[in-house]
Protein backbone atom coordinates (compact mmCIF):
# COMPACT_ATOMS: atom_id res chain seq x y z
CA UNK A 1 0.00 0.00 0.00
CA UNK A 2 3.06 2.79 0.64
CA UNK A 3 4.90 1.60 -2.36
CA UNK A 4 1.65 1.56 -4.16
CA UNK A 5 0.97 5.74 -2.92
CA UNK A 6 4.62 6.44 -3.45
CA UNK A 7 3.78 5.21 -7.20
CA UNK A 8 7.01 2.07 -6.70
CA UNK A 9 6.71 0.85 -9.99
CA UNK A 10 7.10 -3.27 -8.66
CA UNK A 11 4.74 -5.43 -9.72
CA UNK A 12 3.38 -6.95 -6.57
CA UNK A 13 1.74 -10.18 -6.09
CA UNK A 14 -0.17 -10.97 -2.90
CA UNK A 15 -1.22 -14.50 -1.45
CA UNK A 16 -3.40 -14.36 1.89
CA UNK A 17 -6.57 -15.80 2.82
CA UNK A 18 -9.15 -15.17 0.21
CA UNK A 19 -10.84 -12.11 2.07
CA UNK A 20 -7.53 -10.61 3.33
CA UNK A 21 -6.26 -10.96 -0.58
CA UNK A 22 -9.47 -9.39 -2.09
CA UNK A 23 -9.45 -6.63 -0.29
CA UNK A 24 -5.90 -6.02 -1.00
CA UNK A 25 -6.62 -6.48 -4.68
CA UNK A 26 -9.11 -4.25 -4.72
CA UNK A 27 -7.38 -1.09 -2.74
CA UNK A 28 -4.56 -1.59 -5.09
CA UNK A 29 -2.26 -2.89 -2.64
CA UNK A 30 -1.32 -6.18 -4.70
CA UNK A 31 -1.47 -6.03 -8.40
CA UNK A 32 -2.03 -9.62 -8.78
CA UNK A 33 -4.06 -12.34 -6.52
CA UNK A 34 -1.86 -15.33 -6.57
CA UNK A 35 -3.82 -18.73 -6.58
CA UNK A 36 -1.44 -20.19 -3.95
CA UNK A 37 2.37 -20.00 -2.69
CA UNK A 38 4.43 -21.66 -5.71
CA UNK A 39 2.79 -18.91 -8.04
CA UNK A 40 3.14 -16.19 -5.22
CA UNK A 41 6.88 -16.60 -4.82
CA UNK A 42 7.78 -17.94 -8.76
CA UNK A 43 10.15 -15.39 -10.21
CA UNK A 44 9.78 -12.68 -7.19
CA UNK A 45 12.64 -10.78 -6.89
CA UNK A 46 11.70 -10.54 -3.47
CA UNK A 47 9.46 -12.37 -1.28
CA UNK A 48 8.12 -10.66 2.34
CA UNK A 49 7.03 -13.24 4.93
CA UNK A 50 4.40 -10.97 6.83
CA UNK A 51 2.18 -13.34 9.17
CA UNK A 52 2.62 -14.15 12.59
CA UNK A 53 5.51 -16.35 13.96
CA UNK A 54 4.36 -19.25 13.61
CA UNK A 55 3.23 -18.86 10.11
CA UNK A 56 6.51 -17.58 9.31
CA UNK A 57 8.26 -20.90 10.76
CA UNK A 58 5.78 -22.85 8.85
CA UNK A 59 6.19 -20.68 5.48
CA UNK A 60 10.40 -21.08 5.28
CA UNK A 61 9.63 -24.93 5.22
CA UNK A 62 7.02 -24.50 1.87
CA UNK A 63 9.41 -21.79 0.03
CA UNK A 64 12.49 -23.47 -0.89
CA UNK A 65 11.88 -25.21 -3.96
CA UNK A 66 9.55 -22.41 -5.47
CA UNK A 67 11.93 -19.84 -5.18
CA UNK A 68 14.21 -17.93 -8.14
CA UNK A 69 18.12 -18.16 -7.73
CA UNK A 70 17.51 -14.09 -7.64
CA UNK A 71 15.15 -13.64 -4.47
CA UNK A 72 15.85 -12.10 -1.69
CA UNK A 73 13.60 -13.41 0.95
CA UNK A 74 13.06 -11.81 4.05
CA UNK A 75 10.06 -11.65 6.86
CA UNK A 76 8.16 -9.43 9.58
CA UNK A 77 8.37 -11.25 12.19
CA UNK A 78 8.82 -10.14 16.12
CA UNK A 79 11.15 -12.51 16.86
CA UNK A 80 14.25 -13.31 14.80
CA UNK A 81 16.59 -15.83 16.19
CA UNK A 82 14.32 -18.89 15.48
CA UNK A 83 13.28 -17.67 12.44
CA UNK A 84 16.68 -16.65 10.96
CA UNK A 85 18.14 -20.15 12.50
CA UNK A 86 15.38 -21.90 10.35
CA UNK A 87 15.95 -20.03 7.04
CA UNK A 88 19.68 -20.48 7.01
CA UNK A 89 18.92 -24.64 7.89
CA UNK A 90 16.48 -24.32 5.05
CA UNK A 91 17.43 -21.53 2.31
CA UNK A 92 20.71 -22.40 0.65
CA UNK A 93 22.36 -21.89 -2.68
CA UNK A 94 21.18 -18.90 -4.57
CA UNK A 95 18.48 -17.21 -2.93
CA UNK A 96 19.28 -14.89 0.08
CA UNK A 97 17.27 -15.15 3.29
CA UNK A 98 17.59 -12.19 5.77
CA UNK A 99 15.27 -10.98 8.80
CA UNK A 100 13.15 -8.01 9.24
CA UNK A 101 11.39 -6.53 11.76
CA UNK A 102 9.97 -3.24 11.66
CA UNK A 103 9.25 -1.72 14.67
CA UNK A 104 5.85 -0.17 14.07
CA UNK A 105 3.08 -2.85 15.89
CA UNK A 106 -0.39 -1.35 16.60
CA UNK A 107 -2.56 -3.07 18.54
CA UNK A 108 -5.30 -3.38 15.93
CA UNK A 109 -5.13 -6.23 13.45
CA UNK A 110 -6.14 -6.54 9.89
CA UNK A 111 -6.78 -5.10 6.17
CA UNK A 112 -9.15 -2.67 7.60
CA UNK A 113 -6.88 -1.40 9.89
CA UNK A 114 -3.48 -1.39 7.28
CA UNK A 115 -1.82 1.55 7.45
CA UNK A 116 0.69 2.89 4.51
CA UNK A 117 2.17 5.33 6.48
CA UNK A 118 3.26 3.15 9.14
CA UNK A 119 6.81 2.49 8.24
CA UNK A 120 7.23 6.33 8.30
CA UNK A 121 9.95 7.74 10.89
CA UNK A 122 10.04 4.06 12.51
CA UNK A 123 13.11 1.43 13.17
CA UNK A 124 13.39 -1.06 10.68
CA UNK A 125 15.60 -3.70 12.22
CA UNK A 126 17.56 -5.97 9.79
CA UNK A 127 19.40 -9.12 11.19
CA UNK A 128 21.17 -11.00 8.30
CA UNK A 129 22.91 -14.24 8.84
CA UNK A 130 26.54 -13.02 8.24
CA UNK A 131 27.15 -9.52 8.19
CA UNK A 132 28.37 -9.74 4.35
CA UNK A 133 24.95 -9.99 3.55
CA UNK A 134 24.86 -6.47 3.95
CA UNK A 135 26.81 -6.17 0.92
CA UNK A 136 24.76 -8.23 -1.39
CA UNK A 137 23.06 -5.74 -4.29
CA UNK A 138 19.68 -7.45 -3.43
CA UNK A 139 20.14 -6.34 0.11
CA UNK A 140 21.20 -3.00 -0.99
CA UNK A 141 18.51 -2.34 -3.09
CA UNK A 142 15.79 -3.42 0.16
CA UNK A 143 17.44 -0.88 2.05
CA UNK A 144 17.14 1.79 0.05
CA UNK A 145 13.44 0.53 -0.88
CA UNK A 146 13.16 0.80 3.28
CA UNK A 147 14.80 4.23 3.21
CA UNK A 148 11.83 5.42 0.47
CA UNK A 149 9.71 4.34 2.81
CA UNK A 150 10.66 6.66 5.31
CA UNK A 151 11.90 3.66 7.18
CA UNK A 152 15.37 3.46 9.56
CA UNK A 153 17.28 0.52 8.87
CA UNK A 154 19.41 -0.66 11.64
CA UNK A 155 21.50 -3.79 11.39
CA UNK A 156 22.19 -6.26 14.06
CA UNK A 157 22.07 -9.65 15.01
CA UNK A 158 19.07 -11.71 15.68
CA UNK A 159 20.32 -12.90 19.46
CA UNK A 160 20.91 -8.78 20.00
CA UNK A 161 17.52 -8.24 18.82
CA UNK A 162 15.45 -10.41 20.47
CA UNK A 163 17.03 -9.56 23.97
CA UNK A 164 16.62 -5.55 23.01
CA UNK A 165 12.70 -6.20 22.04
CA UNK A 166 12.19 -8.47 24.73
CA UNK A 167 12.46 -5.45 27.40
CA UNK A 168 11.40 -2.68 24.36
CA UNK A 169 8.54 -4.25 23.53
CA UNK A 170 7.52 -7.75 24.65
CA UNK A 171 7.19 -6.73 28.48
CA UNK A 172 5.61 -3.16 27.67
CA UNK A 173 2.86 -5.51 26.63
CA UNK A 174 2.99 -8.28 28.89
CA UNK A 175 3.05 -4.89 31.37
CA UNK A 176 -0.21 -3.42 29.80
CA UNK A 177 -2.10 -6.74 29.45
CA UNK A 178 -0.63 -7.96 33.26
CA UNK A 179 -2.08 -4.10 34.32
CA UNK A 180 -5.53 -4.48 32.82
CA UNK A 181 -5.97 -8.64 33.56
CA UNK A 182 -5.13 -8.05 37.42
CA UNK A 183 -7.64 -4.43 37.69
CA UNK A 184 -10.22 -6.33 35.89
CA UNK A 185 -9.82 -8.73 39.10
CA UNK A 186 -10.35 -5.74 41.29
CA UNK A 187 -13.23 -4.18 39.64
CA UNK A 188 -14.46 -8.04 40.63
CA UNK A 189 -12.92 -8.58 44.14
CA UNK A 190 -12.79 -5.47 45.92
CA UNK A 191 -15.37 -3.57 43.77
CA UNK A 192 -12.90 -0.80 42.18
CA UNK A 193 -15.43 1.92 40.59
CA UNK A 194 -13.35 1.91 36.66
CA UNK A 195 -15.56 5.52 36.51
CA UNK A 196 -11.77 6.87 37.95
CA UNK A 197 -9.68 5.53 35.20
CA UNK A 198 -7.53 8.69 33.42
CA UNK A 199 -5.84 9.07 30.71
CA UNK A 200 -2.71 7.36 32.43
CA UNK A 201 -4.51 3.99 32.97
CA UNK A 202 -6.32 4.15 29.36
CA UNK A 203 -2.35 4.87 27.99
CA UNK A 204 -1.03 1.74 29.94
CA UNK A 205 -3.55 -0.67 28.84
CA UNK A 206 -3.95 0.57 25.59
CA UNK A 207 -1.61 -1.87 24.05
CA UNK A 208 -3.44 -4.42 25.90
CA UNK A 209 -6.63 -4.40 22.99
CA UNK A 210 -3.80 -6.69 20.96
CA UNK A 211 -5.32 -10.01 20.76
CA UNK A 212 -3.19 -13.33 22.26
CA UNK A 213 -2.84 -15.24 19.08
CA UNK A 214 -0.12 -13.08 17.81
CA UNK A 215 1.52 -12.79 21.26
CA UNK A 216 1.34 -16.43 21.77
CA UNK A 217 4.14 -17.09 19.32
CA UNK A 218 6.37 -14.31 20.13
CA UNK A 219 6.18 -15.73 23.76
CA UNK A 220 6.87 -19.29 22.59
CA UNK A 221 10.08 -17.55 20.74
CA UNK A 222 11.53 -15.70 22.95
CA UNK A 223 10.62 -16.80 26.01
CA UNK A 224 14.43 -16.73 28.04
CA UNK A 225 14.47 -13.31 27.59
CA UNK A 226 10.99 -12.29 28.35
CA UNK A 227 11.63 -14.25 31.20
CA UNK A 228 14.57 -12.29 32.32
CA UNK A 229 12.64 -8.93 31.19
CA UNK A 230 9.58 -9.91 33.49
CA UNK A 231 12.33 -10.68 36.70
CA UNK A 232 13.88 -7.39 36.22
CA UNK A 233 10.61 -5.24 36.63
CA UNK A 234 9.50 -7.47 39.27
CA UNK A 235 12.86 -6.92 41.26
CA UNK A 236 12.47 -2.65 40.18
CA UNK A 237 8.69 -3.12 41.36
CA UNK A 238 9.97 -5.10 44.51
CA UNK A 239 12.21 -2.01 45.02
CA UNK A 240 9.89 0.33 44.40
CA UNK A 241 7.51 -0.87 47.16
CA UNK A 242 10.31 -0.96 49.53
CA UNK A 243 11.03 2.67 49.08
CA UNK A 244 8.10 4.67 48.51
CA UNK A 245 8.24 6.85 51.23
CA UNK A 246 12.35 7.09 50.59
CA UNK A 247 14.36 9.18 48.36
CA UNK A 248 15.83 6.29 46.33
CA UNK A 249 11.69 6.18 44.37
CA UNK A 250 12.97 9.98 43.42
CA UNK A 251 16.27 8.09 41.92
CA UNK A 252 13.98 6.02 39.76
CA UNK A 253 11.70 8.72 38.46
CA UNK A 254 14.88 10.65 37.66
CA UNK A 255 16.79 7.74 35.48
CA UNK A 256 13.46 7.62 34.34
CA UNK A 257 13.15 11.16 32.63
CA UNK A 258 16.33 10.81 31.90
CA UNK A 259 15.65 7.52 29.55
CA UNK A 260 12.70 9.52 28.15
CA UNK A 261 15.22 12.26 27.08
CA UNK A 262 17.21 10.11 25.06
CA UNK A 263 14.05 8.73 23.55
CA UNK A 264 13.12 12.09 22.43
CA UNK A 265 16.81 12.94 21.26
CA UNK A 266 16.67 9.86 18.84
CA UNK A 267 13.14 10.21 16.96
CA UNK B 1 -8.63 29.55 32.13
CA UNK B 2 -11.93 26.82 31.21
CA UNK B 3 -14.48 29.81 33.21
CA UNK B 4 -12.89 32.52 30.83
CA UNK B 5 -13.44 31.30 27.47
CA UNK B 6 -17.09 30.08 28.43
CA UNK B 7 -17.51 34.03 29.48
CA UNK B 8 -18.28 32.92 32.88
CA UNK B 9 -19.32 35.96 35.37
CA UNK B 10 -17.67 34.82 38.21
CA UNK B 11 -14.94 36.93 39.82
CA UNK B 12 -11.72 35.03 39.78
CA UNK B 13 -9.05 36.13 42.67
CA UNK B 14 -5.44 33.94 41.98
CA UNK B 15 -3.20 33.74 44.27
CA UNK B 16 0.34 31.55 43.58
CA UNK B 17 4.21 32.13 43.19
CA UNK B 18 4.76 35.50 41.80
CA UNK B 19 6.03 34.23 38.01
CA UNK B 20 3.08 31.63 37.68
CA UNK B 21 0.70 34.50 39.48
CA UNK B 22 1.81 37.00 36.85
CA UNK B 23 1.13 34.50 34.08
CA UNK B 24 -2.15 33.99 34.77
CA UNK B 25 -2.95 37.72 35.22
CA UNK B 26 -1.38 38.18 31.78
CA UNK B 27 -3.46 35.49 30.31
CA UNK B 28 -6.69 36.33 31.79
CA UNK B 29 -6.99 33.35 33.82
CA UNK B 30 -7.20 35.06 36.97
CA UNK B 31 -9.13 38.70 36.82
CA UNK B 32 -6.81 39.53 40.14
CA UNK B 33 -4.04 38.70 41.79
CA UNK B 34 -3.44 38.74 45.23
CA UNK B 35 -0.60 39.99 47.30
CA UNK B 36 -1.33 37.01 50.25
CA UNK B 37 -3.74 34.20 51.05
CA UNK B 38 -5.66 36.35 53.20
CA UNK B 39 -6.84 38.66 50.87
CA UNK B 40 -7.01 35.49 48.24
CA UNK B 41 -9.46 34.03 50.01
CA UNK B 42 -11.60 36.48 51.70
CA UNK B 43 -14.83 37.18 50.68
CA UNK B 44 -14.26 34.24 48.18
CA UNK B 45 -17.63 32.28 47.71
CA UNK B 46 -15.75 29.49 46.43
CA UNK B 47 -11.71 28.58 47.08
CA UNK B 48 -10.04 25.94 45.01
CA UNK B 49 -6.77 24.26 46.38
CA UNK B 50 -4.73 23.65 43.47
CA UNK B 51 -1.04 22.45 44.19
CA UNK B 52 0.48 19.08 44.83
CA UNK B 53 -0.35 17.22 47.88
CA UNK B 54 1.73 18.28 50.88
CA UNK B 55 1.32 21.92 49.82
CA UNK B 56 -2.91 21.71 50.28
CA UNK B 57 -2.13 19.99 53.71
CA UNK B 58 -0.34 23.28 54.28
CA UNK B 59 -2.79 25.74 53.29
CA UNK B 60 -5.48 23.99 55.31
CA UNK B 61 -3.80 24.66 58.63
CA UNK B 62 -3.53 28.72 57.04
CA UNK B 63 -7.11 29.31 55.35
CA UNK B 64 -9.65 29.12 58.55
CA UNK B 65 -8.99 31.94 60.28
CA UNK B 66 -9.57 34.43 56.79
CA UNK B 67 -12.95 31.94 55.19
CA UNK B 68 -15.99 33.75 54.61
CA UNK B 69 -18.99 31.81 56.52
CA UNK B 70 -20.37 30.68 53.33
CA UNK B 71 -17.19 29.58 51.61
CA UNK B 72 -17.26 26.13 49.94
CA UNK B 73 -13.71 25.08 49.76
CA UNK B 74 -12.74 22.16 47.85
CA UNK B 75 -8.96 20.84 46.65
CA UNK B 76 -7.71 19.26 43.44
CA UNK B 77 -5.33 17.12 45.14
CA UNK B 78 -5.00 13.05 43.98
CA UNK B 79 -5.64 11.64 47.41
CA UNK B 80 -8.07 12.68 48.98
CA UNK B 81 -8.04 10.59 52.83
CA UNK B 82 -5.61 12.62 54.61
CA UNK B 83 -7.10 15.71 53.13
CA UNK B 84 -10.61 15.03 53.38
CA UNK B 85 -9.25 14.54 57.46
CA UNK B 86 -7.77 17.15 57.87
CA UNK B 87 -10.41 19.81 56.84
CA UNK B 88 -12.41 17.72 58.68
CA UNK B 89 -10.38 18.73 61.82
CA UNK B 90 -9.59 22.29 60.82
CA UNK B 91 -12.84 24.20 58.84
CA UNK B 92 -15.79 23.91 61.25
CA UNK B 93 -19.01 25.94 62.24
CA UNK B 94 -20.19 27.76 58.33
CA UNK B 95 -17.43 27.19 55.95
CA UNK B 96 -18.08 23.72 54.06
CA UNK B 97 -14.89 21.69 52.64
CA UNK B 98 -15.44 19.39 49.34
CA UNK B 99 -12.65 17.13 48.45
CA UNK B 100 -12.34 17.02 44.82
CA UNK B 101 -10.01 14.99 42.26
CA UNK B 102 -10.68 15.73 38.28
CA UNK B 103 -9.13 12.77 36.91
CA UNK B 104 -7.38 15.12 34.05
CA UNK B 105 -3.42 14.96 34.52
CA UNK B 106 -0.60 15.02 32.87
CA UNK B 107 2.91 14.55 32.71
CA UNK B 108 3.52 18.26 32.39
CA UNK B 109 3.35 20.62 34.10
CA UNK B 110 3.26 24.67 35.14
CA UNK B 111 1.48 27.23 33.57
CA UNK B 112 3.07 27.12 30.35
CA UNK B 113 1.18 23.46 29.77
CA UNK B 114 -2.35 24.82 31.42
CA UNK B 115 -5.16 23.40 28.99
CA UNK B 116 -8.63 24.93 29.61
CA UNK B 117 -9.61 21.72 27.84
CA UNK B 118 -8.39 19.47 30.28
CA UNK B 119 -11.76 19.00 32.43
CA UNK B 120 -14.05 17.79 29.29
CA UNK B 121 -15.56 14.43 28.96
CA UNK B 122 -13.16 13.64 32.66
CA UNK B 123 -14.44 12.25 35.97
CA UNK B 124 -14.34 14.71 38.69
CA UNK B 125 -13.93 12.60 41.70
CA UNK B 126 -16.05 14.18 44.55
CA UNK B 127 -15.62 13.06 48.58
CA UNK B 128 -18.09 14.77 51.09
CA UNK B 129 -17.19 13.90 54.61
CA UNK B 130 -21.43 13.25 54.72
CA UNK B 131 -23.07 12.53 51.73
CA UNK B 132 -25.56 14.55 53.04
CA UNK B 133 -23.32 18.05 51.83
CA UNK B 134 -24.51 16.72 48.53
CA UNK B 135 -27.59 18.48 49.14
CA UNK B 136 -26.09 21.85 50.55
CA UNK B 137 -26.65 24.59 47.98
CA UNK B 138 -23.04 25.41 47.33
CA UNK B 139 -22.16 21.97 46.42
CA UNK B 140 -24.78 21.64 43.87
CA UNK B 141 -23.77 24.79 42.35
CA UNK B 142 -20.16 23.38 42.27
CA UNK B 143 -21.39 20.55 40.39
CA UNK B 144 -23.48 22.19 38.23
CA UNK B 145 -20.08 24.52 37.17
CA UNK B 146 -18.29 21.02 36.72
CA UNK B 147 -20.91 20.08 34.90
CA UNK B 148 -20.79 23.70 32.80
CA UNK B 149 -16.97 22.52 32.14
CA UNK B 150 -18.41 19.09 30.91
CA UNK B 151 -16.87 17.01 33.47
CA UNK B 152 -18.58 13.73 35.12
CA UNK B 153 -18.66 14.49 38.67
CA UNK B 154 -18.59 11.49 40.31
CA UNK B 155 -19.22 11.04 44.41
CA UNK B 156 -17.42 8.77 46.05
CA UNK B 157 -16.11 8.45 49.56
CA UNK B 158 -12.11 9.48 50.57
CA UNK B 159 -10.86 6.14 51.52
CA UNK B 160 -12.83 4.39 48.37
CA UNK B 161 -11.40 7.21 46.06
CA UNK B 162 -7.83 6.57 46.90
CA UNK B 163 -7.80 2.41 47.04
CA UNK B 164 -8.94 3.22 43.82
CA UNK B 165 -7.06 5.41 42.17
CA UNK B 166 -3.62 3.38 43.57
CA UNK B 167 -4.89 0.75 41.36
CA UNK B 168 -6.28 3.29 38.24
CA UNK B 169 -3.13 5.85 38.41
CA UNK B 170 -0.67 5.57 41.18
CA UNK B 171 0.21 1.93 39.96
CA UNK B 172 0.50 3.06 36.21
CA UNK B 173 2.62 5.85 37.04
CA UNK B 174 4.81 3.95 39.40
CA UNK B 175 4.75 1.10 36.16
CA UNK B 176 6.10 3.53 33.55
CA UNK B 177 8.79 4.96 35.42
CA UNK B 178 9.68 1.52 37.04
CA UNK B 179 9.95 -0.05 33.31
CA UNK B 180 11.80 3.66 32.25
CA UNK B 181 14.34 3.04 34.84
CA UNK B 182 14.49 -0.32 34.81
CA UNK B 183 15.61 -0.65 30.75
CA UNK B 184 18.19 2.54 31.57
CA UNK B 185 19.90 0.22 33.64
CA UNK B 186 19.84 -2.75 30.91
CA UNK B 187 20.58 -0.31 28.47
CA UNK B 188 23.65 0.54 30.48
CA UNK B 189 24.37 -2.95 31.44
CA UNK B 190 23.57 -5.27 28.76
CA UNK B 191 24.20 -2.53 25.95
CA UNK B 192 20.53 -2.62 24.89
CA UNK B 193 19.93 -0.81 21.80
CA UNK B 194 17.19 2.03 22.34
CA UNK B 195 16.71 2.41 18.82
CA UNK B 196 14.49 -0.48 18.48
CA UNK B 197 12.22 1.16 21.16
CA UNK B 198 8.71 1.46 18.97
CA UNK B 199 5.17 3.25 19.82
CA UNK B 200 5.03 0.70 22.66
CA UNK B 201 7.48 1.42 24.52
CA UNK B 202 6.51 4.94 23.64
CA UNK B 203 2.89 4.59 25.07
CA UNK B 204 4.21 3.01 28.09
CA UNK B 205 6.71 5.45 29.45
CA UNK B 206 4.83 8.27 28.41
CA UNK B 207 3.64 9.04 32.26
CA UNK B 208 7.44 8.48 33.17
CA UNK B 209 7.87 12.27 32.11
CA UNK B 210 6.11 13.13 35.55
CA UNK B 211 8.71 15.06 38.39
CA UNK B 212 8.88 13.38 41.38
CA UNK B 213 7.95 16.39 43.26
CA UNK B 214 4.42 15.73 42.61
CA UNK B 215 4.49 11.96 43.46
CA UNK B 216 6.75 11.88 46.29
CA UNK B 217 3.25 13.41 48.16
CA UNK B 218 0.81 11.18 46.57
CA UNK B 219 2.92 8.10 47.30
CA UNK B 220 3.40 9.29 50.79
CA UNK B 221 -0.36 10.20 51.72
CA UNK B 222 -1.50 6.54 50.05
CA UNK B 223 1.68 4.63 50.87
CA UNK B 224 -0.40 1.20 51.96
CA UNK B 225 -2.91 1.04 48.77
CA UNK B 226 0.11 1.46 46.45
CA UNK B 227 1.73 -1.50 48.37
CA UNK B 228 -0.80 -3.53 47.91
CA UNK B 229 -1.28 -2.23 44.25
CA UNK B 230 2.10 -3.38 43.52
CA UNK B 231 1.76 -6.55 45.38
CA UNK B 232 -1.09 -7.83 43.25
CA UNK B 233 1.09 -6.57 39.71
CA UNK B 234 4.10 -8.41 41.06
CA UNK B 235 2.31 -11.57 41.47
CA UNK B 236 -0.03 -10.89 37.98
CA UNK B 237 3.92 -10.86 36.82
CA UNK B 238 4.71 -13.61 38.35
CA UNK B 239 1.97 -15.69 37.01
CA UNK B 240 2.98 -13.94 33.71
CA UNK B 241 5.98 -15.39 33.92
CA UNK B 242 5.15 -19.24 34.72
CA UNK B 243 2.72 -19.35 32.15
CA UNK B 244 4.23 -17.85 29.22
CA UNK B 245 4.02 -21.06 27.18
CA UNK B 246 0.92 -22.27 28.29
CA UNK B 247 -3.17 -21.41 27.94
CA UNK B 248 -3.61 -19.14 31.09
CA UNK B 249 -1.46 -16.24 29.11
CA UNK B 250 -4.41 -16.34 26.63
CA UNK B 251 -7.03 -15.87 29.83
CA UNK B 252 -4.93 -12.75 31.25
CA UNK B 253 -4.76 -11.32 27.51
CA UNK B 254 -8.89 -12.02 26.89
CA UNK B 255 -9.61 -10.45 30.63
CA UNK B 256 -7.60 -7.44 29.67
CA UNK B 257 -9.21 -6.56 26.62
CA UNK B 258 -12.43 -7.40 28.02
CA UNK B 259 -11.66 -4.55 30.43
CA UNK B 260 -10.82 -2.28 27.65
CA UNK B 261 -14.37 -3.01 26.36
CA UNK B 262 -15.71 -1.55 29.37
CA UNK B 263 -13.14 1.14 29.70
CA UNK B 264 -14.78 2.42 25.86
CA UNK B 265 -17.77 1.76 26.89
CA UNK B 266 -18.11 4.58 29.75
CA UNK B 267 -16.37 7.22 27.77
Amino acid sequence: MALKNLGHPAHRVGYDRPEALSQALASGAVNEAAKDLPSAVRDADLVILATPVGAILDLLGQLPPHLSPQALVTDVGSTKRLICQRAKELISGDPLFLGGHPLAGKESSGFAHADASIFENVCYALTPSSAEHMNDERVKAFVRLLETLRSRPYVTDAASHDLAVAYLSHLPQLLSSGLASMVADEVTEKRLPLELAGSGFRDLTRLADSPYGLWRDICLTNIENIQAGLEAMIQKLESVKTHLSDRELEQTFVEARKLRDRLREQS
